[in-house]
């Protein structure tokens, strides 16, 4: 028995999410299908977490058991010629026995990315959020910068499902321009449901002027979701990498 | 009644070209009906030239009449607030009554890109045309010389519709690279049907050494479409540029 590692990038536009739903079109639902066409059996994919209906990934990880005696790099092409145009494994790899993409991972790095170009682009509508508004990316990064270590991220959480916890390490946020593109990096241990959207959200209210600098650590001390900005949609959002 | 001439952006990947045709989604009918709901007119939109489907444009350009006393910028955000997200009007501008946005057309530049990565990238595929041969695009672009200039392009048309003439002259032609990107630039007086596309595909068969560089002059001097290459894709082919 081999377990399989894949590093899987997607465009999640035409995608209900990561996980399986009977009547949706998900990514586990085509990678599963995709493995069965090359190895005989259809595995359980056990991903690093669920991605919602609209949100990309760059890296998710997933491992699945399979008796197939292909090596990675056959079962890495194999694979890649059954999946559709939106999703391609990135790398495939033979892991220990143990090893489980969901529970070992160490960190995460979701990207958030945001265009406030006065006219509207439409090469990229799938895979950045347009603010109709122009947006001050410094002191988008400025006001982040409360968010960085340990908090109790509550205010930044969609209640679903509820969490023995809220409390969450950032270790790295960053807040960048380059023309009409802002994006936003959020490194944690894990994450919350929403909680890169309910990030993003607010911080587009302080870069569009709504709000001060200094709401955002008035918000983070709230610990009550209702102070902070609204959930971003999900296009801007890509999995960048997980760590394990 | 003012001539107004609109620049537009798209992403082709979801029209079935720009021509309207009963009972499909064309770039010009979403045109004309977001125009409408502005002047309450359905103006008829005028296009440097048709695009087929799957085919984008970074500038294709239209012009129609309108009884409206709106300005022209004002009708460039009301007529981008009525289409969809894959559509932008990116300029608009009053012309003189007799501009024609077809026949007026001086140069069209276009543009084909082509990855070759070795891994797929599932976001490009609606703006690429993949390539699974790794592709020498200094060996395209050398091939590529002897098609600038005047010259009966015959063997690089779909022969529909008839022409009168096959002979048309480039003044610009590059090939290019920038990481796994390959783009190919065609700036010509007039594009016979499917030229950009048939020299692309002949272009490929030399990067990948399938062909030698010299075969590319045999093929135009020969004027006959089955000496050169397939017609590549539509993905990877956007109207840049239209000059007048």
């Amino acid at each position: 028995m081999q377990n399989i590692k894949l590093t899987l990038s997607y465009d999640g536009t035409d995608f209900n999410g990561w996980q399986t739903q009977p009547g949706y079109r998900t990514v586990q639902e085509v990678l599963e299908t995709s493995i069965a066409s090359v190895t005989g059996v259809r595995p359980h994919c056990n991903a690093s977490g669920r991605t919602d209906a609209g949100v990309h990934a760059r890296g998710q990880v997933v491992n699945f058991y399979t008796e197939t005696r292909l090596s990675s790099d056959v079962l890495l092409r194999a694979i890649n010629a059954h999946l559709p145009a939106d999703v391609a494994v990135r790398e495939a790899a033979e892991e220990s026995q143990a090893f489980d993409a969901n529970k070992d991972a160490r960190l995460k790095l979701y990207r958030y990315v945001i265009t406030d170009s006065a006219v509207r682009n439409p090469f990229v509508y799938r895979f950045a959020t347009a603010s109709r508004h122009p947006l001050d990316a410094a002191a988008m990064a400025r006001a982040s910068r409360c968010l960085l270590g340990r908090h109790d991220f509550h205010s930044f959480e969609t209640e679903w499902p509820n969490r023995m916890t809220s409390i969450r390490t950032v270790n790295h946020l960053s807040v960048n321009r380059a023309g009409e593109y802002i994006w936003i990096d959020v490194e944690a241990d894990g994450f919350l449901y929403n909680m890169v959207r309910a990030i993003a959200g607010t911080l587009m209210n302080v870069g569009r002027g709504y709000w001060p600098e200094e709401k955002v650590a008035e918000i983070l001390n709230a610990e009550d979701r209702r102070e902070a900005g609204p959930t971003a949609p999900p296009q801007g959002l890509f999995l960048v990498r997980v760590t394990y």
